[in-house]
């Protein structure tokens, strides 16, 4: 089976659409690492083709031998060309690309999570109909191996919940209010003036980049299509240094977390900022890290930590798809893996459940008048809806603010009924703002 | 190369060498799992036979159509049986087991470090040479995927470090002692008392059982052959409460951590005590829990964490290499990466840096009389090798003890500078006991 013995050693021709900062880093690594590549993977690696719209971008680094386009037709249609790597992004162009080059038989890398979580059942069906493969490690996590984990070291496991930091903006500004006790804003313009947050943050910090990795974790985890929409999302604009410095009275720290759990017949997908306990090794994740925690039946728990973005990290997950890849051309086979872990007559669409149907327990943070019998009134309340209080700080009244601060943890509560609460709590005379909740989860 | 479409499902046969308590881990998920696998799979797993001395331990899980044996050679020589999963251990019977079944074609999977460590290249030689395939992910770390993070993940990286805490039971008692300021002796009892250390523990506590793991790891990260002798080990039995909590003070945690760096035409590896920053997520990690920092040149630091041992984890990684495997056989091919990450012709023999020769900051305890000038006289010495004080922390005298302690963290040293050094003041008539020196890594 030893294609090398006396021979000639073979050479995968990749193409890449895309050359920006990922993209970069792909050629870069590719050029540094060469012969470490062919000692491992006893194949050559040739980048035949870069297509990008502009040349001046890349021609201080284009590889010798490398020729540039700027028609990507000219990548996908390349008769010569194994694996497309698709470094774009967006969900127009990137689309149309991937698809053409599957049809072409290629395989195909990418790293667009966006296209992935809303449109790839049809990506993954193209491509097993025409008996390729798509790699995809590069979409979640960066340099973590989160997807290679879960399809192959955890696969004799059946997953039961996986917690992951998966967006290093949020981290970077939500550790930055934990360790400052600076405000949102402050921290979002410190996360933009240090390249942790783009110019427009809306797409990280309104949680849809995290909901994206969470859309292709949980296909993986549980073998099923995904309706993107079904997932909830909750971004961390609302979060105040109030509340993280409440949090950490508690016992707790708070992390945008894409939580998903298996229910067996419906599964829980959901993003939004959750407090931990300050003690578990995710709270301990800071700046732009990513982390991951898997729970499989056999193995326990497994932690991932490590850059979830940026250019050589993310470069260094493209190329363990294209050796991944490299290896099968080489041995002259393909689909090894099916894409979503389950093979693809075995997937299902399970459904999420509603947000309004998960349990935990909850942190409440009210703004009362500071009058006598408030507290009881609110106790009221939520004893209505079956949701007894674990904990109760009532604070003393900061002369700057309007009103008492009260902050409290509840016992496990359904979130529809915490939901009927709040909205009846917020109907107090007695409570001057709109009552903030943050979910907890504390049984990793 | 779907070998699925309309014809009958392929069944890979399983052979069972040992079935202890990782054993019976196995056979319980390949039976709870069976129709996830198949999922995944796209083929059957048949477990045909279990060779074991003793069929009552083993009767009650024997799973039907499974054979018993108490002859190894029946399962080594069954010409139906395309995997043989080695789980008796040792360096004997397991190593003519291996080697028996890999002459005759078989792919075979070993949990078993001490055998690879001391003599994996014959094994892995011999693999190659027969055009088999070992799977050794259980070997080390248990459910963390260590094995396949590096040599498929990691794979376009160079590696430039690694450092793991790689054994359950010196953990546990090095968190016991730190948590509960106790003495060794109390914390490796309690230990034993909660199934976390052998009765015989040796094995463990000498650090020998870390040193096979970080063996296996240094061939895979450097792509080299190994001489376990050359390998620096040094145990936790040394390591007092009042180390630990000196250690608290200067910032620091004390873990029994498996350590290698890459300098290109030799590497470091070293297994020992070490003085890391508490605020490093390695030192976070408590308990009989395992976990490893790998930094490759593009990925930066991963960081890997999950249970080290046990029946299920370890069973978790014993199903993930047979997965692996028969996804191979299913496919019709073999040996598709190098046993050793590099392939077999490209390995080399990289020399290990001796000991002497690394250098590091230290930390220093001394038990000096209460008369004036010691410190002169230590630093004094300490200079005459060129080793400058970074911090000096003199405590008060404690009624109960003898002497005075002083405890230091010098500035880089070369070891056998520091070694001559700590004789010298070990020789000191100030000097009431031998100096405990404990090395630190901080520039993670």
């Amino acid at each position: 089976m030893n294609f090398l013995t006396g021979g000639q050693m073979k050479r995968i021709c990749l193409g890449l659409l895309g050359c920006g900062t990922v993209g970069k880093g792909v050629v870069n690594l590719l050029e540094e690492n060469a012969s470490l590549l062919e000692s491992k993977l006893g194949c050559s690696l040739f980048l035949k083709k870069i297509a990008d719209l502009n040349l001046n971008e890349i021609k201080d680094i284009l590889p010798k031998g490398t020729e540039f386009t700027d028609n990507p037709f000219e990548v996908t249609d390349d008769k010569e060309i194994d694996i497309v790597i698709e470094l774009i992004g967006g969900t127009d162009i990137a689309q149309e690309l991937i698809i053409r080059s599957i049809n072409n038989k290629k395989n195909v890398i990418t790293a667009n999570k966006n296209l992935l979580a809303v449109n790839g059942s049809r990506i993954f069906e193209e491509a097993s109909k025409n008996g390729v493969e798509i790699g995809f490690e590069a979409s979640t996590g960066g340099a973590m191996p989160v997807i290679k984990t879960m399809r192959e070291s955890l696969c004799g496991n059946k997953i039961l919940e996986t917690a992951g930091i998966l967006n290093g903006t949020c981290n970077y500004i939500l550790s930055k209010i934990t360790n400052e006790n600076i405000s949102f804003e402050t921290a979002l313009y410190q996360a933009q003036k240090n390249g942790f947050a783009e110019k427009d943050p809306s797409l990280d910090i309104n949680g849809d980049d995290t909901a994206h990795k969470l859309s292709i974790i949980s296909s993986i985890a549980y073998g099923t299509k995904i309706n993107f929409s079904d997932i909830y999302i909750e971004g961390i604009t609302g979060i105040s240094a109030e509340d993280i410095e409440n949090a950490r009275d508690f016992g707790y720290r708070i992390k945008l977390m894409a939580i998903s759990k298996n229910h067996g017949d419906s599964f829980e997908a959901r993003v939004h900022p959750t407090m931990i306990p300050y003690n578990h090794l995710l709270a301990k994740i800071d700046g732009a890290l990513n982390a991951i925690s898997i729970h499989g039946d056999a193995s326990g728990e497994i932690i991932l930590s490590g850059a979830g973005a940026g250019m050589m990290p993310t470069a260094s997950a493209v190329v363990s798809d294209i050796c991944d890849l490299a290896r099968n051309i080489s041995s002259g086979i393909s689909s090894r893996i099916p894409s979503l872990s389950f093979m693809p007559e075995k997937l299902k669409e399970i459904p999420i459940v509603k947000i309004s149907e998960i349990t935990c327990k909850y942190y409440m943070r009210l703004t009362a008048k500071d009058s006598p019998g408030v507290l009881s009134k609110v106790s009221g309340i939520l004893g209505d809806f079956g949701i007894s209080i674990k904990s109760v700080h009532q604070k003393g009244r900061d002369e700057n603010t309007i009103g008492v601060p009260i902050v409290m943890i509840t016992h496990k509560a359904k979130e529809s009924d915490i939901q009927k609460a709040v909205k009846g709590v917020g109907n107090l005379d007695d409570i001057l703002e709109k009552p903030v909740i943050i979910r907890i989860e504390d049984e990793f």
